[in-house]
């Protein structure tokens, strides 16, 4: 039976069953393990839900961050260098991805801690995961405060990427089921994919076909 | 094996080839169909594949207009009225989903050229997607331009959800298999899912189970 939850249903909701329920109702996810290291040259490992594609030209990605969390560690080397590195999830790294959320000191690095290799590439600044297919290195190029809850929406510009030439097509995509990449929902569920098709560009009064 | 794409590389893309290969690399997306009504009565439905969670208290969730766009329709719908919902896609939908992103004449609603019924529950001032299984009523709370590309982040608080009661844990997390919600990856791929598990809350120095 279909459910209806009221403004003031949602607000009384125990703040762990609301952060779990809200977490959920936008669907599944984007989810990414964001490698940074400091001036020091000490690294940081996290995982980010909350990534989104923000435009293609300039490549742009946001992600954001609650400097409440363990995120802030992110987010410190980020400010202080301007690099930072996506690396898909696959299912041989997901556990180790989720681990990476647990609140580790400042000084430990969660690439030791959480048993993920890392690797730098192709004289970027910031660590890449070697156990994630798809790899790609941004420069912090915008913040904006958003005031209503003090998170910080982050904008990189894609400076490189590092995958498999064969998940690319001809015309661009990626095909990330092929990379193994995986998405997630709520706070702590993970889940691997299964094509049901890619879809011809809409046009008015006909109807798309799969191509 | 692995390629290497350098700034110049990316730069140098054609365009559509760049849009597709860029829409690729953040990871599988949350995808959801926006409804809106202006103040004369006429409804627009777009699908919007960058929404993302913001927080659970105040419950928001964020998403990127692309004022250049069909999806300035529901924005400038937004702005008159503050009210829109999201409604999740499902393998029914999926390509009727997909075709609200063609360029309907503003007077036309995506509505009926796309097959999906409008629906007004519990006096909410925006329409719903009967068809859809996860339905979320949200007020505009702020926007925030992004100078970098000229897009906008709109910031809206969830103020009533209606789903199914059979698939919500009783930890507040919602079974989105269950509801049959579907994720997507670049501009045109829609992909269902299959839990590999849930993991438990990280801490440090163990490692997070199955529950």
């Amino acid at each position: 039976m279909t459910k209806y939850y009221s403004e003031t249903t949602i607000n009384s909701m125990e703040q762990r069953y609301r952060a779990t329920f809200i977490n959920s109702l936008g669907g599944f996810k984007s989810v990414s393990l964001v490698g940074t290291k400091n001036k020091a040259g000490k690294t940081n490992l996290a995982i980010f839900n909350s990534i989104f594609h923000l435009g293609a030209n300039p490549p742009l990605v946001g992600m954001v961050v609650r400097p409440d969390s363990v995120e802030r560690h992110s987010y410190e080397n980020i400010l202080e260098t301007g690099f930072y590195t996506l690396n898909h999830l696959n299912q041989s790294i997901f556990i180790n991805a989720h681990q990476t959320s647990a609140r580790y000191k400042r000084e430990e690095s969660e690439f030791e801690k959480c048993k993920l290799t890392e690797t730098y590439l192709s004289d970027f600044k910031a660590p890449y995961v070697k156990e994630s297919s798809v790899k790609v290195g941004l420069l912090l190029r915008d913040t904006k405060r958003i005031e209503l809850n003090d998170t910080i929406i982050v904008i990189g510009e894609i400076k490189q990427v590092h995958l498999e030439e064969s998940i690319i097509s001809p015309d661009g995509f990626i095909d990330l089921e092929a990379a193994g990449s995986i998405t997630c929902s709520g706070l702590d569920s993970y889940h691997k994919t299964e094509r049901m098709g890619r879809l011809s560009y809409a046009k008015p009064y006909t109807w798309p076909s799969f191509i």
